[in-house]
């Protein structure tokens, strides 16, 4: 392969073996696997998933569960509050596959049951503590609000609860990972043991990459939507979520300059290409990649001394030890492990695989016309 | 105009006011005015310039130089370290338009200088302190040493010395840019006294949208290449160096929720919308945005204590006061002024104008072939 500028590179055997451990964990769990493809956003890793008995999916927006509809995945569920403005876009939806909304509040439920035209399943979000969106778990009578209105319209189908339990991500050890994961499961269960008596098929759906990765106890929850495990990244290994081995994708870039007076690397690879998403290195500082160099023929994964530590548009600068500066040379190509694979993937569009295959993301194949359409302007 | 989700709005007016702005400051102090592309990414804006007598431009990689020589540009100066690895597509480009490469370390030119076939001209990169890249300009010994291949080959023509005075970004306030502005004039001109016996026609160029905004003292200066000034954003009205009424672009986003126990309101608008880039607020907390709100026919803007304090993924939180929460309802849109407009215009890949036109950007113009050809894959 003839790399001349930063690409996203994906160890394809990495991905399907991380795939591979999740399916099969959620199968001795009894949980339903519905991955979320927001990581990825690329119909053709999507296919990836179907081997291992996937088919149903989750997704972060109206437009790329159309994308991923159009892929002929059939049943979606949207993980994100719905947003009612896209109406239109949802009705034409509903009428195609089996789709799922997200409720978190009384107000949704009542614009999209003036709105709704076909057939949708609804989900009612539950703040199990990440305090970003959805129910608070303590306030059953918000949910029953919720409920009075799915209740009233033969169009939607109440489905059960879902929760994000993003406050994984900033636990601070591996213990404080079990004990929020717990205390979402206890939360959800009580929510369900109050509705089950309606609603004797309600579905508990958790998901968050930390807790699927390492808790054990998932008893009562029916369904996990973890995205980034198919990828992870440095947030996730620093969480302990998963081995260094485990990260599927890296950041190619061309090394443009050397700066040994302050012992700094100049990459082609910024901002829009990697992310400002950042973790605290051991030095106190921003980390924003970690980084692996070509030797004598294998690849150096260097340690965490020499990282990627300033971003501007394009230009990435690694500081380095005096002693591994001269690792880099002006021409080679190095690899950036990435802190968040989501927005490092989203930011480059495409994939090429380790194999030298080219893949496309939901991005990479729109088109502006489809844009233009989608948008429907009209002038008011 | 029906918008449904996250869009780019643009205000024509407000941007032809900023270009015009800065096309007249440029020709009152007698400099060659080549603006920055990396900001805007889009030939529909690019021909706006165009009535103000810009014909030469900067751009950040080779691909954007492509895209804009394609759309008729044939006067670019790449303000970019050169990257080696792209020799054929610097040699197909340097055959077509008037080519300017960058070099800030002997190694890139010894390597370019084998390979490169076509004319093109040379900026040696100054580092007058921002410490990102360049030659520190008390470093003539190292200028010497790259000239020396300059003048052993006759495709390349060395053009002058050229300063991208990014440190500006981090000054504390007005006065510290003005300091670090003339610092940077005068490491400039010193260098320009001692090569211009051998090149009397040598060009310093400068280039940072705080300088070109607020300095007054060019004396020496040939050439500026501001970017940003186009749309400015919350880092350059925080820096002084825009009001907010220059501000051209805003992300319109949904509200998606409202949770009155915490004052915060959910935004469909995230990383992948806004970016991560951020400034310190009033209260010492991240901000990701300011927020304007539609009121009565009219729009408000509110005050730093309503701020995007948090970003996800898809997902954008709102802190507001107890007073402003109300001016927030599920299904308004609201605007995000954005704290750092070239990495929002980035993430989002086209615009909207205030009067209703769609307009594409690079990425957004890009089929995946059109990459896949560029990459040239071939299985090694």
């Amino acid at each position: 392969m003839n790399i001349v500028r930063p690409t996203l590179l994906l160890d394809k055997a990495v991905c399907l073996r991380n795939i591979s451990r999740m399916a099969e964990k959620a199968k001795s769990k009894k949980l339903k696997f519905r991955p979320h493809f927001k990581t990825h956003q690329s119909a053709v890793i999507g296919e990836w998933f179907r081997e291992f008995g996937v088919t149903a999916i989750t997704v972060s927006s109206v437009q790329m569960a159309e994308y991923f509809a159009s892929h002929g995945w059939d049943d979606i569920t949207i993980a994100f509050p719905v947003n009612v403005l896209e109406i239109d876009q949802i009705n034409e939806l509903g009428n195609k596959i089996k789709l799922n909304l997200l409720i978190e509040n009384r107000e949704s439920i009542e614009i999209l049951s003036k709105g709704i035209k076909s057939q949708v399943g609804v989900f009612i979000e539950i703040d199990t503590g990440h305090n970003r969106s959805g129910i608070a778990a303590n306030k059953i009578r918000n949910i029953q609000l919720i409920l009075d209105v799915i209740r009233s319209n033969k169009k939607f189908e109440f489905k059960g609860l879902l929760s994000h339990t993003g406050h994984t991500y900033t636990a601070q050890s591996r213990h404080d990972i079990f004990n929020r994961h717990f205390d979402a499961v206890l939360k959800m269960k009580a929510l369900k043991n109050q509705l089950q008596k309606e609603f004797p098929d309600i579905i508990l759906s958790l998901g968050d990459t930390p807790a699927a990765s390492l808790c054990d106890n998932f008893t009562g929850i029916d369904e996990i939507r973890p995205g980034n495990f198919i990828f992870y990244d440095l947030m996730q290994y620093q969480l302990g979520a998963c081995s260094f081995e485990d990260i599927a994708v890296r950041l190619v870039c061309p090394v443009v300059g050397k700066h040994g007076s302050r012992s700094e690397v100049v990459i082609y690879g910024g901002a829009v290409h990697i992310s400002k998403d950042s973790i605290i290195n051991i030095d106190g500082k921003k980390l924003y990649g970690q980084i692996v160099v070509n030797h004598e023929g294998g690849k150096v994964l260097l340690d965490e001394r020499n990282y990627l530590y300033k971003l501007s548009q394009e230009h990435g600068v690694i500081r380095t030890t005096v002693q591994e500066f001269h690792y880099f040379n002006v021409g080679d190509l190095i690899e950036v492990i990435p802190v968040h694979s989501c927005l490092t993937a989203n930011l480059m569009g495409s994939y090429l695989t380790t194999e030298g295959e080219f893949i496309p993301m939901m991005s990479c194949e729109q088109s502006p016309k489809q844009n233009l359409q989608n948008m429907k302007f009209e002038n008011s």
